[in-house]
């Protein structure tokens, strides 16, 4: 084990350096919070993942969930870290007061999901469902619906979940064939089947309560006839007793990483008698849904920083204690060898990995307090929040899974023979963090989203306000002489999104569809890589600003360290925008034209 | 599992249509071979690989070799397979007759190797360390000592190792401390540890041969005092009877993947009673290992090319028969769902795969052409093939090893959760691939050795010699207009090379090697993406020519699918060496200057 998985000093940086959580005080939602309550928040989560689920990370890999009978068995911490976060508060961190909810900033229930994230990512998805489970009921279910479930999934006692993906339909939601069938009692009937539910059933609660996406019967085709609903695992019959609700436990995967929490395969409604209570509005469920989405997705990109985070803190310890080689300018072979921290192509690693880690993270502290002024702001300002929020979901979930993956196996990488084996942890995070680019949405189906929907959506507004955000950081670096060049670069690059988003924009409106998206996955990564670029230019200049007047050596090699990474960026990361380019600007439509038959052979 | 693991097809088209393996049958070393028996030798590959390896593949993954008391256990097929291995010549496959070898071209042993590496890479280890250590002691080896070892090895009966890597000695072998003390009785008395041994014990086979290498005691410091030794786990005692030869196996690494073949701990020496045999002159170890080196290289870019063929075909496979959402342009829901095949992303994702894999083959087979050239030629000409072997062999060994694990993501990728899952075979791909670009030196020695050695040896004659031959492929392909704008493109990047390479010489001018080789890494990606465009373009005169003259719908098919493989490396890979370049171009020195102190906080 590492000696740590995150940055304390980082993630206060972000918090109150560059985004000042504390500025959020000032609106009546938060006026009960100040800065040194928020610290005292992030000082107890990480108390809570360092005494509990940070020990049990390689456990839980090791001793995989099982399905026994019907019934899948997890981990034994997985029940104190559920009753813990439950008597903490931390399932209901960013839900209102008036319903057992902390009420605290997305600003900073995120940084906290970070922390149990990059200790144990497993962990922290039980409480993360639940989360969000319970605040699309709190959003959208009746008065009623709230009290049953909501004491319950906010003290860790029930579980929540996300029920969407069947066996026939995973990407293409609107093929979902789960079927709720009207009663006179109020509740429906379901029947059918889920697969990949993550957290879909386990021992360490007492209940389960999936937040199901199902067609009433007669419902419209496609995407328009679905309808959102609240299916337990265990009902409450007349007497108030939990029983069994035809929830039945089909069968368990076994997967590549993320081992400490099942997904679990669901038949719903063998024997008839599987009860679903309809939340909101007939067939408006997808747009229901897409609030947990959405917040799902932000998560996963916090997910996805936080194991590169602990798996970059893994390759730093060793990097700073393995010895190996000598300097290349001093090859003497009875000089002592070098701490591989020494190497240039090692010291390269380690900042690919931080300048990519540490400017997502920001990005998405960035999304969150839009969430946060959208959430406190009226009017057109809210607006802009929102849309800007919409916008960049997409890029701050994908950038950090992508890049993510790459981060995890550089880190592997400075570790060389030893990354490769289970004496350390990086084998474990390289493994855990390849489903983020699958889960809540592929990748894929989030280039489609950004380019097909996001960039052009009310004419192009949140686009066009997503550039003036950037332009004003590269105005607000005009004021800082060591930032010239880098603003100057940032400023370049914007005009190449510009550029090529123009030329996409000619392509759809030749009415082909598949011409226009054809390369919206390369959009997402060249968009990506400018966002982070601006996000470490916003951080630069309160770096530049520190340094100005840091005198501590600790502090000076933290804001030093910063600046490298920063430039980092801007010279290694940065230039990928260029390739990127050049083939975005070539429409040919090659993978539209290829016949499927040209694979075969 | 999928339906098949490599393309016959495509590996023929490489031996016959591009390379001309035939053509080699005039030299005397090869001349009893000709077309139709490398035909039967490729079909008995495939039928041992589809016979007995491949039906392994999940089962030798899932049961982990054991150590259990001192002794390695393995899955049952290895024995099988090392039997049949050595009945078939596979082991011996380039060795020449006179010592119960098949004197077969590299060219057609590495596509065997490719064959059975496809099928079950870790089996395929087993051979291939025989293979390169019998080798070496042929090369190198007393006439007593070939006499004892190779009729073993080349049978199957005993595993050959190369034995190197100790705990404080993995990139930096000069730092070995593992012992060799001389005595009266011609042999070696040997004291140490080695770790990550591949095949390093088993119980699969009679004997364990280590190639080793170890200092003898008063030897100079670093690699000018490293002698060879073949350590048997047993030795031949005065009876002919096999003997404990205080070789004892003190661990087993558990890794990520390539579980099917175990990698050992050797103590060596504990009883004072282990003895080794010196290989050819005292101090002069290295260099002669350097001989199964460059062996085991090419052999780990066919093996990361191997296991992401067999990846595609299986993501290939899925891609055909998923069915999932409808084409972007009919997005009529009440349409039946299409295969994903039919999406312009999955195809991108397909394309890249192949675009990638086949381009790496294709410099692999080239390689191995060099080396058959070099083999059976003389004067200027085998030097020339020569240098140009060595030059190559960074590269056809990182260039596998890097884009085969980027391969096999997207093609796990392609199968959405499923390719998160046990049930499919990707994820196994992905962990089994993850140890190419460590083992056999790591991306980063290959970076060094490429820039700072290849590229300037003999004045840079070598790297002359490669402009020439890339050249020369530019001025054939002249010869076709429908690839004119290709021609350019190459011709416009080799320009580039020259460039960029030109800059880096005069950095290294200056003297500071810690400068010029910091990027050598990156050297090493941009100078491999345009030596695998170069091979497309190989590749595409023959298919332009092909296509011509082709008129059956499955061979119409298989060189346009060729073809649409070639323009995707040259409108979306090519590009990414405008970034690299930029980045190249500016020895800025920021990973040499960052204080490893910048990394705390």
């Amino acid at each position: 084990m590492a000696s740590k998985f995150f940055s304390e000093r980082n993630l206060k940086f972000l918090l109150y350096e560059v985004f000042d959580v504390p500025s959020l005080t000032q609106y009546e939602y938060f006026k009960e919070y100040d800065g040194k309550m928020f610290d005292m928040v992030l000082k107890a989560a990480v108390e809570l993942a360092e005494g509990l689920i940070w020990p049990n990370l390689q456990e839980m890999d090791r001793n995989l969930p099982e399905l026994v009978g019907d019934q899948i068995k997890v981990h034994s911490s997985v029940r104190q870290f559920m009753e813990q976060s439950g008597e903490g508060g931390w399932i209901g961190g960013g839900l209102p007061f008036e319903w057992g909810g902390q009420q605290l900033p997305q600003m900073i229930t995120q940084a906290c999901t970070f922390i149990f994230a990059a200790a144990n990512f497993s962990s922290s998805a039980y409480i993360g469902l639940t989360s969000g489970a319970a605040h699309l009921i709190l959003s959208f279910g009746k008065e009623e619906m709230k009290k049953t479930y909501l004491p319950k999934m906010l003290s860790g006692k029930w579980q929540g979940t996300m029920a969407l993906t069947e066996p026939e339909a995973g990407s293409s939601l609107s093929d979902i064939v789960t079927m709720a069938e009207p009663t006179d009692d109020g509740y429906y009937k379901i029947k059918g089947q889920k697969i990949f539910i993550s957290a879909g059933d386990h021992d360490a609660v007492e209940n389960v309560v999936h937040l199901m996406l199902a067609k009433i019967k007669g419902a419209p085709a496609g995407v328009r006839g679905i309808s959102l609903f609240v299916v337990p695992k265990k009902r409450i019959d007349e007497k108030g007793q939990l029983v069994f609700n035809d929830v039945v436990t089909s069968g368990i995967f076994h997967k590549l990483g993320y081992r400490g929490c099942p997904i679990a395969q669901l038949s719903l409604g063998d024997n008839d008698d599987c009860r679903g209570y309809l939340v909101g509005e007939p067939h408006k469920g997808l747009p229901y849904m897409f609030q947990m989405m959405n917040e799902a997705r932000i998560e996963v990109g916090v997910g996805a920083v936080a194991i590169a985070t602990a798996a970059f803190y893994a390759s730093l310890d060793y990097s700073k204690k393995r010895l190996q080689g000598r300097r290349l300018s001093t090859k003497d072979p009875t000089l002592p060898q070098v701490p591989i921290i020494e190497h240039p192509d090692v010291k390269r690693m380690l900042l690919f990995q931080r300048s990519t880690m540490e400017g997502a993270l920001s990005l998405l502290v960035q999304c969150s307090k839009y969430a946060d002024l959208a959430h406190v702001l009226t009017g057109e300002e809210k607006e802009k929040d929102e849309l800007l929020l919409d916008l960049l979901t997409p890029v701050a979930k994908s950038y950090p899974a992508e890049m993510g993956v790459l981060s995890i196996s550089q880190g592997l990488q400075c570790l060389g023979g030893s990354g490769y084996c289970d004496d350390y942890p990086l084998e474990q995070y390289y493994r855990d963090a390849r489903i983020h680019p699958i889960h809540e949405g592929t990748t894929g189906i989030h280039g489609l989203d950004l380019l097909g929907r996001k960039v052009i959506m009310s004419n192009g507004r949140a686009y066009k306000l997503y550039l003036e955000e950037v332009q004003g950081t590269i105005r607000e670096a005009e004021k800082f002489e060591e930032l010239e060049s880098y603003r100057q670069k940032l400023k370049q690059s914007l005009e190449m999104v510009q550029k090529v988003t123009g030329h996409l924009m000619d392509v759809q409106k030749k009415g082909i569809p598949e011409l226009f998206l054809a390369d919206a996955t390369l959009y997402l990564e060249f968009f990506g890589i400018v966002c982070v670029a601006w996000q470490w230019l916003v951080q630069a200049t309160v770096v530049v600003k520190a340094l100005r007047s840091t005198t501590g050596e600790a502090e000076a090699n933290f804001y030093n360290g910063k600046f490298f990474a920063f430039r980092y960026f801007f010279e290694y990361e940065l230039p990928k925008i260029e390739g990127l380019a050049k083939r975005l600007m070539n429409s040919d439509g090659l993978t539209v034209e290829i016949m499927p038959d040209f694979f075969s052979d």
